[in-house]
């Protein structure tokens, strides 16, 4: 199974490279990067990654869709979010990371669902679309296909806990020591909320 | 000042864009990713970034090194270690994460000085350079203008403790805040050391 990243210019660098290494170290994934048209992508933070167009993603696998300073001018693009939509509808398992939910609800596909984002921007996010079940703590949050995470970092350790459960506990801690990351496996266990 | 990040094939991906984010997220750091004849370059997870080649890279900024598998080719290598040295000597700080130490112990660099390294593989890392005094229990480690960093995530704790440093305490809180990530701040506090 493949692991699909959707990058766009000024995505949050760790939001998607967080969540890679951890994918990236499960023998079975293939991490690919996409954007619209393909070709260089720079990071808000100003890592250049190189990308595949849309049309060459496939359905059917893993998408990770990150948030960042970047998804404000994608919000606003008709075209763009058909796209996106497209992609998420077609996937088999849909993470966002950060403000990639805000994108995620714009497509409508979390309608009615459970999801969160960064909790800086919660009020942002919920204005984007007030028909999300958005919580406002949580590390994370899965409601059937889609996994929403916090803000930036949350990306990690919701990667670790879809691992978990696709290819069992041992492996998810195996990573997490390797990583030497000190992984916060409760979803509920929120640091950021604001009280 | 810039962010000088040392790319090689095979680097592990958060070791060098963990802290990417962090150092990103300082409005006077530009960062810079280069490798030694510049171009594409694919991390052991998959993530594949531009590069520029080391001709370019200037001196007096902040270098950081990466580890990973790819770390192994390189050792052996008389003109990418002396390359190396280089970059490490002319830099006004260089920090590595993981087995990045390897390599900067390798160029002799270290010796005397005391470092770290990712605590699964410290046996394999004192096997390069025994005249370095390599901390067994450290998330990190200081030694004049060199920062070494346990594991992989280890690398995020650094450069948010570099960042107090240069540009005071609020500044990394506010970073580590915004990115929700659970700051280790403590070099002692080592939860990957083997007793």
């Amino acid at each position: 199974m493949n692991v699909n990243f959707v990058l766009f210019e000024d995505f949050e660098t760790l939001d998607a490279l967080g969540p890679a290494e951890m994918f990236g170290c499960v023998e079975e994934y293939t991490l690919k990067f996409f954007s619209r048209e393909g070709g260089l992508i720079r990071s808000k933070q100003g890592a250049v990654l190189h990308t595949e167009p849309f049309s060459e993603l496939e359905p059917g696998n893993i998408v990770l869709i990150p948030g960042g300073l970047g998804t404000r001018k994608l919000l606003p693009d008709a075209d763009y979010m058909a796209a996106l939509r497209q992609i998420a509808e077609e996937s088999a398992y849909c993470l966002t990371v950060c403000t990639g939910s805000a994108l995620l609800g714009k497509t409508g596909l979390l309608d009615g669902k459970t999801a969160t984002s960064n909790k800086a921007v919660m009020e942002w996010v919920k204005s984007i679309n007030p028909a999300v079940n958005w919580a406002d703590s949580a590390r994370w949050r899965v409601d059937g296909k889609f996994y929403t995470s916090s803000g930036v970092s949350a990306g990690i350790d919701t990667a670790l806990a879809f691992i978990a459960e696709q290819k069992g506990q041992e492996k998810a801690e195996a990573i997490a020591r390797y990583a030497e990351y000190v992984w916060n496996r409760d979803m509920d266990n929120d640091p950021f909320a604001i009280a």
